[in-house]
């Protein structure tokens, strides 16, 4: 764990550390990925069914490929009803307030008649990753589908690796929440090779989203231009703000909710009061204690978390704009005073009241957010991903003779004569 | 060129053939380019110092690095004021017109009482990569950097390449109208190096955005993540749907206006009037004679321009959506009741007196347009590339407890407890 007090003298060498601390196993993984991209790329379903069975060491034919509609029902059947209650509850709650952020069309015409506007339309076919195995996370299937399904996409289609044929009932009963109803049972860079380029059985995508492991995070790479994709998620995180009027054993339970996901999850608290940060530290070493995941949250603790002391409110705040983390409690007493301070965050959570863990699963907001400090520039997922914009401009002669003078020399001036060619043939002069 | 005929029996093949078709030299740059980003990253100026003596054949100092004001001042002086009042007043369109997307924050709380939003924040700081050369476009500048202005970033650092010492002073010109101070005579992968590792003289971005050859292609797809980007841009794209009502001499300036930029550079027309498909064609060979730069604008319609026979304008649209353009004009009667049935496309122009070049120039919208038929998942750079969204939830002790029990199902089906002890330790139960 690192501790730092911003009072100390080497304290600015030190969160420069902290801030560069690498927490993902670079894996060079890209030949390998390129070559799967391409072997799925030029055989399709062929080379899908063999990187399958090498990798999931699961046997498939390309019928066998999606799940049907009767093994996506007795899935459903499988999971018990009170986790099916809670997934339609987290999913009715993603869908209500993500129907807010559905955008408007915006038309008008400016004082010389010119027509502009902004026109919004869905993505018409989507690709959705979905991890097998112990990241298999059925409210991240909700997370990723929903925005997608607000915003109007057509075809969501979804992939998720079975290895030795472990199918997870509880993502396939999310996905059929969600309204998801075309499943492949693929994974991997070749998962995302088939999404992108098609295949005999799986049509092609405009865009991939969800999390995956190195291989599937450097095939969404390779594929980003052909078609689109979300970001490429790293370790998750979580920055604590806490005041003197902060509990240390919530503060505590959160750092500690935070650590259970390992692979380099990493929890900082940032406090103006030293008593909250030993009182919170030794909850931490409490509650380790009473968890099942107790070994992999201990280790994360120990190697990635962070406990800061500062001097004042506005200090703290400096720092968190710099670490711009994925999510950031305001354990205060008057969290919505910070604010307007506040410019480098994936999402705010508001007061003691409100831990992370609510808006992972039924707050309603989403949880894929930017991590590795991309909230400096990237956004959560939201419904605006799963649509794009397309600008509209309108002139009859009258603003076209407005504008012409104008346009026509800047094109003369960058040595494109045709471009104001274009422009002076419809004048009648 | 490409004459096809909905009506002909392998329209359909060679339609796919017209999609596929490979319009940019791929080249392998990848290693040469992960070689200087590294080096940059280590090195700092001095491997930007040696890279630029280099590839621009330029000796520079660290201090001679940025341009200084007087120089951008004498810049300035140096073009003709016929061309500064034309930049600005395209940059007082494009800032009007930008303006008016920026968007609102909202906050509210649901029924059950649970606070969510969205707020929407500036990115700190953006690099703006200019090419140098040939390509060099005072008003690409103002479309890069106006958005970025009215978005509210505090600080854009500029690069432009000044191969042999030479400056374009309308590129100086145009970044100086748009209140670009902090411009740097550096260019190729190591000046995206620069702008996203930092170096002793140029602090580091969050985000890059700007045109540029393969190696700055290259670049920012290696640097995405550390920072942001903006879609990688391939050759230059203008779809015209034309009835009979349209003007062949017209639409065949609009096709040489694209055919001019050479690179890849497309230009289709799809006509429901075979009459109007022959007089165009007859119109691009007449009209290429009296342009300076026939011998590119000739070789790109040759080789890249398609001419395509519908027999209804339901088609037209149906190829146009799959075509995706990064351009598309409406030389129709009617061209605002083909609007809703418009599903891809970058920017629309509407009707026979919009020709592409007003809205490269001076409409008012921006003329950074997804290409390459990526208009199937990505938008045209706005006000919204330079803003991240940060979510907000909000519990209060009831809101949580109406929450918590959905919450502690599903962080338990996920085998994460310590997110469920994180809510179940705030309740009083």
């Amino acid at each position: 764990m690192y501790r730092l007090d911003s009072s100390d003298g080497d304290f600015a060498a030190r969160f420069e550390d902290l801030l560069g601390s690498k927490r993902e196993a670079s894996q060079e993984v890209g030949d390998a990925v390129a070559a799967i991209i391409a072997a799925v790329a030029d055989r399709g379903d062929g080379a899908l069914i063999d990187y399958t069975a090498r990798f999931d060491r699961l046997t498939l034919t390309p019928e066998g490929l999606r799940f049907s509609a009767a093994e996506i029902a007795e899935a459903g059947r499988a999971v018990p009803q009170a986790v099916t209650d809670a997934l339609r509850f987290a999913h009715d709650r993603i869908r209500a307030h993500h129907e807010k952020q559905k955008p408007s069309d915006h038309v008008y015409e400016d004082a010389l008649g010119v027509t502009l506007g902004t026109l919004w339309s869905p993505v018409e076919s989507v690709g959705l990753y979905v991890p097998g195995g112990t990241a298999a996370y059925p409210s991240s299937v909700l997370m990723n589908a929903v925005p997608a399904k607000v915003a109007g996409v057509e075809r969501i289609a979804m992939v998720v690796p079975t290895p030795d044929g472990v199918v997870n009932p509880t993502v396939l009963a999310a996905a059929s929440i969600a309204g998801i109803t075309e499943i492949y049972r693929v994974g991997g860079a070749q998962a995302v090779a088939a999404l992108a380029y098609g295949t005999q059985t799986i049509a092609p995508v405009a865009k991939i989203v969800g999390p995956g492991n190195a291989y599937v995070a450097a095939a969404k790479r390779q594929v980003f231009g052909r078609v689109g994709i979300d970001m490429i998620a790293g370790p998750s995180e979580v920055l604590v703000i806490a005041d003197r009027s902060a509990n240390p054993a919530w503060i505590a339970a959160d750092l500690l909710a935070q650590a259970e996901h390992g692979g380099g999850a990493q929890s900082i608290l940032l406090t103006t009061d030293s008593g909250i940060a030993e009182a919170s530290i030794a909850e931490v070493e409490r509650q380790l204690a009473l968890l099942p995941r107790r070994d992999i949250a201990a280790a994360g603790w120990a190697e990635f978390g962070a406990v800061i002391t500062v001097s004042s409110m506005d200090e703290a705040i400096a720092l968190a704009n710099r670490i711009a983390s994925e999510h950031l409690e305001l354990m205060v007493d008057r969290p919505r005073d910070l604010l307007p301070l506040i410019r480098n965050a994936g999402a705010i959570f508001l007061g003691h009241h409100t831990p992370e863990a609510i808006g992972d699963y039924v707050g309603g907001s989403n949880h894929v957010l930017p991590t590795a400090r991309s909230a400096r520039f990237a956004s959560g997922l939201g419904v605006l991903d799963f649509m794009k914009r397309t600008s509209l401009l309108g002139c009859d002669p009258g603003s076209l003779a407005a504008l012409a003078d104008a346009a026509v020399t800047l094109a003369g001036t960058e040595g494109l004569d045709a471009h104001g060619r274009s422009v002076s043939i419809r004048l009648n002069r």
